[in-house]
């Protein structure tokens, strides 16, 4: 340490994004869209920077009006932020540290805990089920705001909104977070819940069904007392935070929804397609919700299927958390995607049976 | 309070942004540029745009790179952030918290503090000299992480980049932040210093001179081993905050250079010309280095001179600061928004002469 950087800081870990695509190779290691936006959004990011010389709008209020129609609130009940990212790190802020801990299943998205550690909030992990499923009573019996991303990633599996709004009653005074990043590629959203829960947080991203990773737009619902607070850190956090195409795009995005709908039914296919091929070949995996595939294949780790891919031109996500080492999570691209990636995994299964076979041959 | 945001929040300030332009009026109250973006950097925008199903790139290679040529230092000397807000705050979270305050002028920037009310970093402020110049020497013998806009907001006036070195050099174990938001219009840049000073963070912002305040872009300029300090903070706060958008924007700003080189010429010549005009008003002002004048008037408080011009349809922004209500900062827009001001800088004067002349009949 170099005694400038403050030794709270030391033993921050990284969080490593899934690497980039080079030269052609087939990127299904972020979870993104493989569809473009649709032409309104374009045009929007382009006219929105004719004017950029001007402040955006600090208040987003043409945004949230969208959002709150598309999700049948009232734009008070919205809060804009730069990716759901800044949503979920502002309602870390607001109702979490040092001394008020988060409640997290043991296998889920990385980014929680990096929030956590950079603010030194304690962590309750929840292991999840042996069949990966979310074990909402062992959280209720936890202490701390519960961060929930539903469908979870990487298992893909979501709870009910009813089990949620049952696990809201139980505690009003604890705060429910429900990262809805990928609920839009077959699970049901909570979003009907916020009238009635004022614990209740949804944070939701355009990252994903709506095809701006690279935009930076995500939200927060809420009663309007929980998105005020929010709101108020928000105000010191980075009150300008999204800028003015973002707000343009998604605004854009929310009234070309048709195209996005279209864009989740295919992905949702195409999950379909894929999951059924893939056992065929053996592999094992949860019945995921999201725009991607948990899945292991009994005769290969986790580890050799993910390099087998990556040399044969296709980036998966290998995992790092307890019990999940052997899966990999593959993002659902176009059929045609799922269809390269399939024949991968078919020769990288070949090519490891083959290796068995010369290993067996030696040792005799 | 609810009860569910920490009560640590409980005596959160607010930030309030200058009023946003309502019917046609000018607004000189948020030191934005009067000139749009240059054509390659709406191209940018638009082009971006199409590919944002995918992810930005996390780690901002090309902009790194284009800025590091700008400012002729290894793109290892560079973080990009959403704004220089968010440079600020990356800033704030890696060397100051409730043990470690930041030392400021009293009157500066309203977001530092809002950033380190955030936060519970302890402000210690060091007052302007009768004159508004910085006070160094005070500074010095401070503690905490020194944050300092130059030139100065809302004074306009700079401390040279030879104070700064010495500064820095007084103790190499204090970070030294040079915000320089508003440097392109006069003042000389502190970027040649980060080679020689490691505990120097400069930070750069395309809001004003680069007429990008609602893409949000700004940076940070430092030597390595400060930038891997914030990456790091970075990584753990936000890793994709800069938008595809926002990166490509900036990549073709720079390639721009000219245009915008061009612009802050006539921004500054239109200061020189309002600040001479508003001098033969009776105006008194700093000599401001930066896109907006910091004026008062004998016989006009700073709020009647702000109220009087909004009334004739010229936004200015009020200052709340100590020795400076009475001032209005006054940003530079285009040399005819400088006469449309200045005619009615001239009219409230006569107004308030006119109620003078009345007062004075109605009490004999």
């Amino acid at each position: 340490m170099s005694g400038l950087l403050l030794a709270r800081h030391d033993a921050l870990p990284a969080y490593a994004p899934g690497a980039r695509a080079n030269d052609g190779a087939i990127r299904l290691n972020t979870n993104e869209s493989p569809y473009p936006p649709s032409p309104g959004v374009v045009r929007a990011a382009r006219d929105a920077a004719r004017g950029v010389n001007l402040y955006n709008d600090p208040d987003c209020a043409a945004l949230h009006a969208a959002l709150a129609r598309e999700n049948g609130v009232t734009p008070d009940c919205v809060l804009a932020a730069n990716g759901s990212d800044e949503a979920l790190y502002l309602a870390f802020l607001a109702y979490a540290d040092e001394a008020h801990p988060i409640c997290l299943p043991d296998v889920t998205y990385g980014y929680y805990a990096l929030f956590a550690a950079l603010h030194h909030i304690p962590i309750r992990r929840v292991p999840l089920r042996e069949d990966f499923t979310v074990d909402l009573a062992a959280m209720a019996r936890e202490r701390g705001m519960i961060v929930l991303a539903n469908p979870n990633a990487p298992t893909g599996l979501a709870v009910s909104p009813q089990e949620i709004d049952a696990l809201c009653a139980s505690d009003p005074g604890r705060i429910v977070l429900i990262d809805e990043a990928y609920v839009d590629f077959g699970a049901a959203t909570c979003a009907g819940l916020i009238a009635r829960r004022e614990n209740l947080l949804v944070v939701r991203t355009f990252s994903k069904s709506r095809s701006m990773a690279g935009a930076r737009l995500g939200y927060a619902l809420a009663c309007p007392a929980r998105i005020a607070e929010l709101a108020r850190i928000h105000n010191a956090a980075g009150l300008y935070s999204v800028s003015a195409m973002a707000q343009a795009m998604g605004i854009a995005a929310c009234q070309e929804d048709d195209y996005y709908r279209a864009n989740c039914a295919r992905i949702a296919a195409s999950r379909e397609y894929a999951a059924r091929e893939m056992e065929g070949l053996g592999f094992l995996m949860t019945r995921s919700l999201g725009n991607f595939l948990f899945v292991r294949h009994p005769r290969l780790p986790g580890d050799a299927l993910r390099e087998g891919l990556a040399r044969r031109g296709v980036l998966v996500r290998g995992i790092d958390a307890p019990r999940a080492r052997d899966y990999c999570r593959i993002s659902v691209g176009t059929r045609r995607q799922m269809e390269t990636m399939i024949a991968a995994a078919r020769d990288c299964l070949r090519a490891a049976e083959e290796q068995r076979g010369e290993d067996a041959h030696a040792q005799r």
